[in-house]
């Protein structure tokens, strides 16, 4: 479960993929291996959603992180390298690194 | 406030604009303006959330819909129409219409 709200000082990652239809699941697998396994130990993790697109052509993987340095840390962890390498060999991406602006909802 | 979690039976659309560094902020109100006027009352709206990139150049809206349906009749619907060619206007735009497959966070 993740919670989106402003004003929580955190850093989001939204990471787009762009895959092939036969090659979205094992995409979907590898991310959430990925997380399960190395990135929710990882300092300053605080959740990653995985979504898969009704066209069967993206990824999108919704991740928080506390600080923008726990991110960049992680993206040089000789532990993430490995699955970030799994993903990059299926698909193509293009990370968004951004801040919560508004969340209006019904949620809360 | 937005949740993500999976098995709510939802649709998400996470739609990612392309944008000028000098009209960043400009769709950001574009999109809140939207939502707090128009989409929060229509029929099986649950939540958007809308994200700036650090780099000034995306903006993120994570919408939640009901159903499917619902979406689709609000791309339709004459009260939804001015807002969204306002943020044309702006920004080129690529919406990914997705199920949560996982949602793995300390959140809960």
């Amino acid at each position: 479960m993740a919670t989106i709200a402003k004003g929580r000082g955190i850093v989001t990652l939204i990471n787009v993929f762009t895959v092939g239809r036969d090659k979205q699941q094992k995409l979907v697998d590898v991310l959430i291996d990925a997380t399960e396994h190395t990135m929710k130990s990882l300092p300053g993790f605080i959740s990653a959603s995985i979504h898969k697109s009704f066209d069967g052509t993206k990824v999108v993987n919704y991740a928080q992180w506390q600080r923008r340095e726990d991110f960049e840390a992680m993206t040089r962890s000789p532990e993430a390298r490995p699955h970030m390498q799994a993903a990059a060999a299926l698909a193509q991406f293009d990370p968004i690194l951004c801040d919560v602006v508004d969340s209006i909802g019904l949620d809360g």
